[in-house]
């Protein structure tokens, strides 16, 4: 294990496209090497099955082969995150279990959501999340995406990081979200310590701190690529931190 | 076969509710028991797998031990639509195929989407639905719904039925669904004749049509019940043609 796998995990966890061949079948010879070019790149992570994997056009059966393809090709040479979505309570849960026995080091799921119109309310969302982390010992990451059409309170999201014991991580990805970070981070979390700096040639939001709710980039592989690059060549800003997403 | 079944289908066709246990698991003698309910009821014919179904809350192999288990116990009684819909065209396909090949009558499909927020446009709708019709020999019903979150114009539907061999039917719920059916009928697809009518104790808007391109009436169980026992007690307006939605 590599440093960056110690918890808190810290630095550039890259999202992994599924890789497909020219009849749309799944490629997983393609998917392995993508991955290690991923983490030939530095990447300090990879989290897979996201929507920019594009989850959503797998059958059940192919999501897991691409699980159990990466999890075991990467050998925990990183940690790796499995999204495992799914407006069910219980097959979500299901899902979790099966990421972390097939050896993932965390869970990344939206709240319930399908399509445009069907969305549940807070008191929903917080037994949702409360049953997948009773079934699981791993880390929960928090999905806060427009995608789902769920918005999230501050409060809230502070709240389900209290009360949930696995869940302790976000990914914020709505508009404003170093706004909402800072704002998780100094009225809703009061066990989080914010330094938020910019890094020497990129925009990233960072901050530090030392628990284990610490917010991770998951960006794009080849933007990924460039940063973890970047960060090799020595250019790497103070990260005894998490990098958010870069303000465009 | 009852009339009902023959081609163009016509009446009532309710959408079946998938049945669950208390621990939340599927309960297939519930389904049967439910199946037999709505058919007893007079249902022209069922549909299933759909939104009000919860299909979303199933796993693919869910998906098939319900269909697999409503087509062999309703056993050609009344004629059945599965709803196939998936983001992937080929998923789709194969979802379809299967259904054909276990004994739908019909299958019923959304647009691909995916959330709030992932939608596509119209030249990969048609490829979309042409891919699938391309892989079957049973009518496609094209499900307009809001949750799709992708608006059809009435050009575009006519243009798809026109062009693409087995899509012929068509679930119009969107607002404002009599009229986007008048000028569906009226300027998109010449081969239909429309005379929009009012049932005597119930809002329907109703049309007719002399050939395969009829809609369908796809409603919840208890109201469907409601109205095949009113169109078994006499009360039944001039149906040589479909029901829609009612208007509330």
């Amino acid at each position: 294990m590599n440093p960056a796998s110690a918890r808190p995990y810290r630095g550039v966890f890259p999202v992994a496209p599924t890789i497909f061949d020219d009849r749309g079948e799944l490629d997983l010879d393609g998917q392995r090497r993508c991955i290690d070019f991923m983490i030939d790149a530095g990447s300090n992570g990879i989290c897979i099955l996201a929507n920019f994997s594009e989850q959503f056009v797998l059958t059940d059966a192919e999501r897991e082969r691409v699980m159990d393809a990466v999890l075991k090709h990467v050998a925990g040479r990183v940690p790796v995150i499995v999204t495992t979505t799914h407006f069910s309570s219980s097959i979500c849960a299901a899902r979790s279990r099966q990421a972390q026995d097939a050896g993932a080091a965390m869970v990344m799921i939206m709240p319930p959501y399908h399509g445009a119109t069907f969305r549940v309310g807070e008191k929903a969302i917080f037994e949702f999340y409360r049953t997948v982390s009773d079934a699981i010992e791993i880390p929960i990451m928090v999905q806060d995406a427009p995608v789902a059409g769920t918005p999230l309170s501050v409060d809230f999201l502070a709240r389900m990081a209290r009360d949930i014991a696995h869940l302790g991580y976000f990914k914020i990805e709505v508009p404003m979200a170093a706004a909402k970070l800072r704002d998780l981070i100094t009225s809703g979390m009061p066990d989080l310590r914010s330094t938020v700096e910019l890094g020497p040639s990129f925009d990233f939001h960072l901050f530090r701190s030392e628990n284990r709710r610490v917010k991770l980039d998951l960006r794009m592989p080849v933007a990924a690529a460039r940063s973890c690059r970047r960060l090799q060549r020595g250019t790497r800003p103070k990260i005894n931190c998490s990098l958010l997403r870069p303000v465009s």
